[in-house]
């Protein structure tokens, strides 16, 4: 099976703060391109493309969120990878008919049409991992 | 201060086995294109490319080596990052003087004359950062 246009879409990386975190950033040269709220997971995100990928700050809007919990229990850090790949759906049934421990029942539709889903550590060496695949209107 | 050709070089991810793991990314469509053993660093690594990033799994050759201690504590999982940039020296002096926590006191020489240096979690928000450059023949 071949992807050839599979790529690392993005890091989630847990932060304490936006504000705080991105001096970091912008000392490596990276910048903060896009900032926005999604009240929903109860995150602020703040995208800082490099390559072909980005990194995506995640700030919690409270404790009591994912992200939180996260922080909370881990402190800042990576919170998860996301792949892309350019059949999803063949992906998603793969892993469920491997046996993969995954975190919905089917495939997510995010912000912008996006299709996404998440695989449990546990089934992906121990790093919460995020398969992704771009609106069929973007591909 | 702009860095067109940066980035991420490889995620480098702790695994129990290589031989147990690979079966997870090989269903993602990715392959090992290489493998090799440093024993100096006393581990193994598969290199398994992803668009223009690797993923890199790190196998320890012994418990008493640094990914052997990393995964006694804190289990298989994401052990680095490392990002490309097009400017290794001005990085590495940006934050030195920024105040960063650096892992070495200058430059290090990788395999194949790659320049590259790490940045403690503690100054890279939570995540050992790697900061990679090719060795002048390549760029």
């Amino acid at each position: 099976m071949s992807i050839p246009n599979s790529k690392i879409d993005h890091l989630g990386i847990a932060v304490t703060s936006i504000e705080d975190a991105r001096a970091f950033y912008e000392s490596l040269g990276l910048a903060i391109v896009n900032q926005e709220t999604i009240e929903s997971e109860g995150v602020k995100v703040a995208m800082l493309p490099v390559g072909e990928s980005r990194i995506e700050l995640l700030e919690a809007l409270s404790p009591d969120t994912p992200v939180g919990r996260f922080i909370a229990k881990r402190g800042p850090g990576l919170h998860h990878i996301a792949l892309h790949v350019n059949d999803i759906s063949a992906t998603f049934e793969s892993l469920k008919a491997s046996g993969a421990r995954l975190l919905s029942d089917d495939l997510l539709i995010g912000v912008g049409g996006h299709l996404y889903f998440f695989i449990h550590p546990a089934s992906a060496g121990g790093v919460l991992t995020e398969i992704c695949q771009d609106s069929i209107s973007d591909v």
